[in-house]
């Protein structure tokens, strides 16, 4: 049973400010753990790697090359059924597609004082993918993080995911070799994030981390950052609903709990301007669970993280989802072309009810690694500008020179910079031969 | 004296790669000391902040409050002489049109399969902005840091800057009335870091935290990612200069003197197609050293970090200032348009004779807040972005949901994700209602 809120009520505002701080994390304090293995693998590369694969996953590979006999990416994706190729294969062209038109242009443009200034996006080099094994080991992830380093030009992508007893789904290394992966190792876990990061004898190290993984992994990447990039450190699932009186509660229901079967610490929160909804969603979502192979965590995550909101109308229901920061957002209601420009913070919006979060999670072509634990509020989800940096072009000409020293002095003065003075004024009124 | 480097010996390869990876921070390691500074004033709010201010900063503030009576914003900027009023105003306004060039458009479109897609950009609420105190205190970077905010269409930003004995610079002071900061409170270190992603009973949380700072900063910076934003974490300033045999080498020694003089850390490198213009700057540089009252420090910079890489074509210096990717980088040069295109990793690029980095620094407009140590290659300048998100925004028609399903149903099924199965399946052919 999920927690009810009534957004009338006084006490609501404190109230579902207290539900919204509740720790949904592991709250495990690994950053001394993960620092001692980037260490070791700073230190001793490849040996330290293959220690602690071997004890965390019980799989035997070679120090030297950082690969394994017994997991061979293009055997492995040779098992996986035709049908799901061409799902995969399906995904992979919309989300190729999609992230094709987010390719920014390079600017250039000359202002009055005869200064030329603009930007370029050139491509990263290199990155390092890391995904999950395990119960999060999913070949939709394999193709948000590995597409849209391709497209943007990437010259070189490599892939690692833990394989525990040299067991790696078929589907995902269908999904790396189908994307485009250049470079695949069975290793994960702290070692792996450092070995991306440092490198060893046989692998270069990237520019650039990205993808999900477990407490270990996100704090490895948090004390990684600087020397390579990183992108937003990933936390449990959400997702929120907004619903009115045309929404069916059973399809809100499915909603709700698609992200509630992810983890026991996922949040699924609906809030509704209709209270016959509220109380028909969370009907159908007992319901349902009866019937749901993973009921268990679904349940879990719901009872213990949950929430029906009802909302006096649809511009506080968007003024509480901007507050939740969710990860994905739909808007289950009548107009919602009306109530997006409202919506300043969420990951993804998911419009009207033929859109149901799943479908942005394998195929509409969005990414769906998205911002958690309320990132939204600063940040993007995946996409081709984390593959891509904007160097700044400018140009002055002798005239545009001479119209900005004047005030490029009085500020180096002020900063007590005379190299920065000099280096504007000994070019004053003069030729550079 | 620089070292000298000619990159068509045998040994260059190797002998410059461990060059750059010669360390220049400070290595001290700072985890332990942040973290205990960021916990206790989580743990006790304003009375830590307060209390750190007064040990580091030797200044009295109201743990209520975060403010002192003896530094007060407006009082500090009434001091700014109106020249220098000036230049900041001139810089302030051409930093202002540069970002609101940048803005990026929201995009939708509809695809063949009836599936509308695209993203909407919107602003962050709430920024922290960190401005050092003592030698880095610069009026400059704060324009930097607070006008793309400002542009952008951030509702809240504060600004902290530590005021030792209640010191701070009257033009810092006016270059944040000027570009609009919303509160200041007038603390740093870490412990200002901790108030700004925790909140004290006087400051509200922020959303991302921005500026540069030392070592403390950057740590408590990088320990508090995740629950807020940050931007990229600074390291000590660089400049290269491709120079060939139209360059003039006062000006170009001038140029790399300009970053020398920032700290002993700072590092200068020329890579020149022209020896007798590497030997002719290697003299200007020991020759304008005697001249300047930075020079003890740019002297220091120079002899440990600097050098002059002689290099046989333009193509050459290129593939070098690559794998140099460095924060600024001049093409001092005749034809810089040409050798433009094969740049690919750079902060900021200044183009020909009458661009000196200074001019970037100050007036040309474009963000002087550029990625360090090497990490641009995988990372951007600041801009408009930081300061913006962007919500991935979907639609699927009926039509485009029965084209999607099928995929979408084998991939969760693939997946073990039944919930995510049945929000698809339970959808297909049925009205919402």
């Amino acid at each position: 049973m999920a927690r009810h809120f009534d957004a009338s009520h006084a006490a609501f505002e404190s109230e579902f400010a207290a539900f919204l701080k509740e720790e949904r994390g592991t709250g495990h304090d690994v950053a001394d753990i993960v620092s001692g293995i980037l260490k070791d693998v700073q230190a001793r590369g490849g040996e330290a790697v293959a220690e602690y694969t071997a004890k965390f996953d019980k799989l035997q590979i070679d120090p030297a090359t950082l690969q394994s006999d017994n997991v061979n990416l293009h055997l492995l994706a040779a098992q996986c059924p035709q049908d799901l190729r061409d799902a995969i294969d399906y995904a992979h062209d919309r989300i190729a597609a999609y992230h094709t038109a987010q390719r920014p242009s390079d600017h250039s443009f000359t202002d009055d004082a005869g200064v030329q200034l603009g930007w370029r996006w050139t491509a990263l080099e290199s990155v390092g993918v890391y995904v999950p094994g395990g119960r999060a080991s999913y070949p939709s992830s394999v193709l948000m993080n590995v597409v849209p380093a391709k497209i943007a030009g990437v010259d070189r992508i490599v892939m690692v995911a833990p394989a525990p007893d040299g067991q790696l789904a078929p589907a995902v290394a269908y999904a790396a070799v189908k994307a485009g992966v250049d470079e695949f190792h069975p290793i994960g876990g702290a070692q792996a994030v450092g070995a991306l990061a440092f490198g060893t004898s046989s692998l270069a190290p990237v520019d650039k981390i990205v993808g999900p993984g477990n407490a270990f992994v996100a704090e490895a990447k948090r004390q990684v950052f600087g020397r390579v990039g990183i992108d937003t450190i990933a936390g449990p699932s959400e997702i929120l609903v907004i619903a009115d009186e045309t929404a069916n509660p059973d399809w809100i229901a499915a909603d709700l709990l698609s992200q509630a079967e992810h983890d026991p610490s996922s949040q699924s929160i609906l809030i509704t301007v209709d209270k016959s909804v509220g109380k028909a969603v969370d009907k159908s979502v007992e319901s349902q669970l009866k019937s749901l192979s993973t009921g268990e965590r679904a349940a879990e995550s719901w009872n213990a993280h949950g929430a029906i909101v009802d909302a006096p109308d649809l511009a506080t229901a968007a003024n509480i989802a901007n507050q939740i920061a969710a990860e994905h957002l739909e808007l289950a209601i009548a107009d919602p072309d009306a109530l997006l420009p409202s919506i300043r913070h969420a990951g993804a919006v998911f419009l009207g009810h033929h859109t149901p979060e799943a479908l942005g999670d394998y195929v509409t072509g969005s990414n769906h690694v998205l911002p958690t634990s309320r990132a939204a509020r600063f940040s993007s989800g995946l996409g081709l500008y984390d593959f891509l940096k904007r160097m700044s072009v400018q140009r002055a000409s002798p005239e545009g020179f001479a119209a900005l020293a004047p005030a490029a002095l009085r500020l180096a003065e002020a900063e007590r910079l005379p190299a920065h003075a000099r280096s504007v004024s000994i070019r004053s009124n003069r030729e550079p031969g």
